[in-house]
């Protein structure tokens, strides 16, 4: 086997050759859609029956596409992502994050907007007609999605920042348990310990894990989460403003608030200027997103978590490229968030 | 000629036929090119000469394509869409527009993220290797930016969001002077005189048209606008709230502010909050974009200049549709924006 940089894509036969995936089945003793499975990385399969079919595969004269050989120059590698998120605010670093891992290999990443099923399907059919390469298939996050139908094509299917319901896809999704724990350890080292936190509707499973997460870490340190202090609702700024208030006239106790986004943060910290209280001596607020034009015209420019958007294009991009040689690749991979620490979070002043 | 919708499409033979382009040219007296632009509808030709060139054409046998009847119903029309908005707000209303166009016909618009122009060039060439049908280029809207090359194909290209240094090109633009004036006639409409602009930076067309077109509609109502009352600088609401607090120091009778974006309102309104300022009872403020995100949390939620950008996609989308049926269509079209009245502007109360 050559360089995983020379091998990519799975499943041609030499030129001049004549053997089908047929012959590699009945030579490794498989069916059809073993001898697929085996070659084009995708389904179940145990290592030793996949490497079988391989090595059939192999010595039958099957070589594995090359991109480097097989794909003029001037054409380049053609990846469809299909998308729910109307914003474009996840999609297009997912885009050059997919580019990149391409290097200098000329690739594009399509970006089609994936507004309800039937046009999911049209986009699909294109996308297909046009022979695309491979076909990322991304989602704003709330339930697992069902996996999208190539019918009998082979190009590989990555999905990002969504769940699906098929235990043999590869899902590729930032890691929210670790960032809200990133966000939590973070403002307990500043001696907060009066927590509360605004967040998204639960139906998200984002919420769910980010809260989940904040939780635990608190029980780690001892630290109590009253229910009252927990507050879901739609992902508005004015949500934040509200529910900021709900909190406040409640307990003016609260020193730390975790808010599930970087509008939720914003609305919450306009709620506390309104009632005089003082961000971040009185009470330090800690977002999700870093998204910038949100996150820096905060008043303090606000502390926040980084889901590393285009990091998560990076390895789906890699994956694509591991996939097109033949890896076999599936599970749910989570991608560390970072911490990007601005002024809505400060020590707590003893006195 | 049939009606519109069965004439999508130039340039194709009837099945069986031996026509081609060289046959009509010869039949027609022109070149080569010359019957191509006629076919096409692009480049500059008389109306004469390309009527005698289509009416040999399809005395030859030339037969316009039709959507119907040529393009299978699970392909679809391939729509690339160029474009440097690398946050996306502007370019995915202009996918959705441009699908819309399209009616219950398949269709994909695709966006690629055209970072530098050599990135550009591989998409264009991906594009064309995919036999993509028409090609839409759009940009931030700085300066005119050359043609895009698409070599000796002849499929339709539209230039949205941008101008191009091409007479013979079709770009299509929202209209900036006139959004500025509704904000403008609206606030001298409240009994406001005293006016403030902020705006982004005069390198971008947009911000000259928008205070060129302010500054008309005050000198028509004999309105001053005193140099340093207009203030140009970055595209962020930290500029906003800057400026704003630049106006002020100097003069407290300002009783109007048009910013050139909603980012800088809001951030102007923030300033004025700061100094005890009320919106609208003392200072009146008006945005450009209709940002949701912004428009809608900004306190009071703030009026603004809508650019309809899904109806720019939308005449995109049609302009496609009569490119691809022969028509020929150049020069720059501007499309209306409207007024989004929303909290942040009231009469002026007398007293």
């Amino acid at each position: 086997m050559s360089e995983p940089d020379e091998q990519l894509f799975g499943l041609a036969p030499q030129p001049g050759q004549n053997v089908t995936l047929r012959d590699v089945a009945q030579a490794a003793g498989v069916t059809l859609g073993t001898a697929s499975k085996a070659i084009n990385g995708r389904g179940k399969l145990s290592p030793e029956t996949r490497e079988r079919v391989r090595a059939e595969a192999l010595r039958l004269g099957f070589r594995f596409f090359s991109l480097q050989e097989d794909v003029p120059a001037t054409q380049g590698v053609m990846v469809g992502v299909l998308t729910t998120d109307s914003y474009g605010r996840f999609s297009l670093p997912l885009l050059m994050g997919i580019e990149d891992a391409f290097g200098s290999r000329p690739v594009s990443a399509m970006l089609c907007n994936s507004r309800d099923q039937s046009r999911e399907q049209q986009h699909l059919q294109l996308l297909l007609a046009r022979k695309v390469d491979g076909i990322v298939v991304s989602a704003r996050r709330e339930d697992a999605r069902p996996p999208i139908d190539i019918g009998r094509s082979n190009i590989p299917i990555i999905y990002a920042f969504t769940h699906v319901t098929d235990s043999n896809a590869l899902c590729v999704l930032p890691d929210d348990a670790q960032g809200a724990r990133l966000a939590t350890e973070h403002l307990v080292s500043l001696g907060r310990r009066q927590f509360a936190h605004i967040t998204g509707p639960s139906y998200f499973e984002a919420v769910r894990l980010r809260e989940g997460a904040m939780r635990q870490v608190l029980t780690e340190h001892g630290i109590a989460l009253p229910d009252y202090r927990v507050l879901s609702g739609p992902w508005q700024e004015s949500w934040g403003y509200t529910a900021t208030n709900f909190l406040f006239d409640q307990d003016a106790s609260i020193d730390a608030l975790f808010c599930g986004s970087d509008q939720l943060a914003r609305g919450a910290i306009e709620a506390l200027h309104a009632r005089n209280i003082r961000v971040p001596a009185d009470v330090s607020v800690v977002g999700f997103d870093n998204w910038e034009p949100m996150a820096c015209a905060t008043r303090p420019p606000l502390t926040t978590v980084d889901m590393n958007l285009s990091q998560v294009g990076r390895y789906v991009g890699e994956s694509l490229l591991a996939l097109f040689a033949g890896e076999q690749r599936s599970g749910v991979v989570r991608l560390p968030c970072s911490l990007v620490i601005r002024d809505s979070s400060d020590p707590l002043q003893q006195g």
